[in-house]
């Protein structure tokens, strides 16, 4: 949801964009604090409030630990992370009253904090969970040992990193072998690339023209062929889709139903690193 | 073995070499799938058949994982990797048949690859052990990382890797740490260097003169040295041997009996590096 | 101590400085078999043999496994490493009786040895202790998993690396994170980065006048900021001094009593990297 500030929408396209998605089995919503400078979350639980039932059927996840230079939060003179019991507890506390929820369904570290205390995170998680705001926990953006370390104080339900065709450093690093080895599924962001994919540019025509082949091939839209190729990982990765455009989230749902061939999947690899496996 | 079928010979030929071999106390013979073309198992095959008896004096090691785009394989369109429970058996079969033996002493995953899925692979390895198809199972070019999350799942033997004076990542990159800490033996194949360590060459030439030196101080031929230097590693590597001159076999087998000094080793160290250690 | 050679005091400045250290609270001397070419742990030991009654008030930490070419070594043709159970228990033998004492607090493995056995070190380690010449035990300058192999096989307490506002690896490549993980505080050597932080220079500039800032605005002297940014870090980390000046080691003391807000933190990494976070 972290463009939903840029689309203009007014409380009643947002609800009506949320039970679109409901009806394509999309139902988890991910949020942040920081998104849309402070703002997506209140823009999201604006709309919720117009049908306050749809949230036993929908899933929240937020994240904190950055902070931004913002004019929403003019004490910050600097980018920074703050992973401390007071950040994180404050931080959930403003995403509940943003989202007019009572609960997040998951809450991530947004990224890694050179300050951050493992056992202080685990202990405010414990807190969190206790309190009844927050039921899932997960990390974004982490290192497959920074996971683990904290894996082993609270149980991670994901880490959310960034991967696609374009970016695979997940795929070579330990960060998807990791998870599929303690059996949890990644969840993905910008799997398109943030649209460099669709994009005219001579140094991806290799892939794009892959992609393209298959698609056709399949019978598949360009950008289901990239999500299947992403999810066929084994460690499941859940591609998250920014986009605001139903057409584009029915492009992502309907992945769920394709399964490339072994080939079809080592043509994209080979096209996305420029030369074969060794 | 690899190279076996580039030595041209006769399949009486090929039985003289394993049984030279033998002799000579080297009774392990790796083999894969796809060396020569996917055509070297059968040339092995078809000289043990001329002999089945010695079967029970060797061990048969082979490999699956990889699949080459080959007049063998005309299915193949792109080099890719299958470690899929079906693959891995089929190939298997494969080489046992080829092989004309019933069982390998030891089976490796040849290449990790990004569809691997470690609890499949765990519990194929599991299959064929109960069938009696194979003994012992390894994998070849993993990371410390990938080895553990498979050896967790089903103890494994042997990670067959890269490794020369002229190719030292293992020693830096956890892969030898990490299989002494598992008190596992690497195997070692390319421990020549694809013979570049003979060849006149300024980039290795102070290596070259080094390894030369000692191996005068010593008495010993040169290949025997580059064997000990690489077997006096505390993870006990085991190396191949490519060759099918029988006299390169006897100067690997000669190193079990080298011991260099320390500074020997470390002479050799520096040259290779072009640097002394930090 | 390592530089305590080349500060030309006499025995009984040298029982001044350590006296000295003792009422700032500085009670741990870090010293190695090699420093001052092999020389440094005699003169602090010559030092301490003026008031024996001393000992019980200080931390002795000596390394071992590093091997100089050295007039005082005339037999060393190669810098190399021995981390042998003859060369540790040798050396420890060398420091007790260089440093007049009949035992060490605290003895470290000095760089990670490609020949090292863990389990060779850690009996050495064992059989040190069970005859009371070694109280503690750990490793300097070894990766991550290199710490942890040997940690399994015996209890460390620390890891002495390299870190500073310059030289930040430890951060970001799970030396810290393994650490924490493990509640061992790591040691720091060169702080400050060997003085380069003081010198005039444009590479360092932005940071310099990053912390000078920082510096006026807390009143507190330029090294202590410095100090005091390393020990905010959650693992916890002890920084050494170099320094033989009374002075610059009261800055390092003085450190343990400032906090600096999250923001100046930021402020010396961003200063450090030239970009901030992501």
């Amino acid at each position: 949801m972290w463009r939903m500030g840029e689309w203009k929408m007014s409380p009643q396209e947002r609800l009506a964009l949320v039970e679109q998605c409901i009806e394509l089995g999309v139902t988890s919503f991910d949020h942040a604090d920081i998104y849309g400078n402070y703002g997506v979350e209140e823009l999201f639980g604006e709309a919720l409030a117009l049908r306050p039932a749809l949230r036993e059927r929908i899933q929240l996840i937020s994240k904190c630990g950055i902070q931004l230079v913002s004019p929403a939060r003019p004490a910050h003179t600097i980018k920074q992370y703050d992973t401390s019991a007071a950040h994180i507890t404050a931080s959930v506390d403003n995403s509940l009253k943003a989202l007019r929820t009572d609960f997040l369904d998951l809450l991530l570290i947004h990224r890694p904090d050179p300050l951050m205390d493992f056992d202080e995170i685990a202990e405010t998680f414990e807190q969190l969970r206790a309190a009844g705001k927050v039921k899932h926990f997960g990390v974004s953006n982490f290192s497959r040992h920074q996971f683990e370390c904290l894996h082993r104080r609270i149980p991670l339900v994901t880490n959310q990193v960034e991967f696609s065709p374009l970016h695979t450093t997940p795929m070579y690093d330990e960060t998807f072998d990791g998870l599929q080895d303690l059996r949890v599924a990644p969840m993905i962001w910008s799997p398109l690339a943030g649209g460099r994919l669709f994009r005219d540019d001579p140094a991806t025509e290799a892939l794009r023209s892959t992609i393209g082949r298959i698609a056709n091939e399949t019978g598949q839209p360009f950008g289901s062929v990239v999500f299947a190729w992403i999810m066929q990982l084994p460690s499941r990765p859940i591609p998250l889709t920014g986009s605001g455009r139903i057409q584009a989230i029915e492009e992502a749902v309907r992945a769920t139903q394709i399964r490339l061939s072994r080939s079809q999947w080592f043509e994209i690899l080979r096209a996305a690193q420029g030369h074969e496996v060794p």
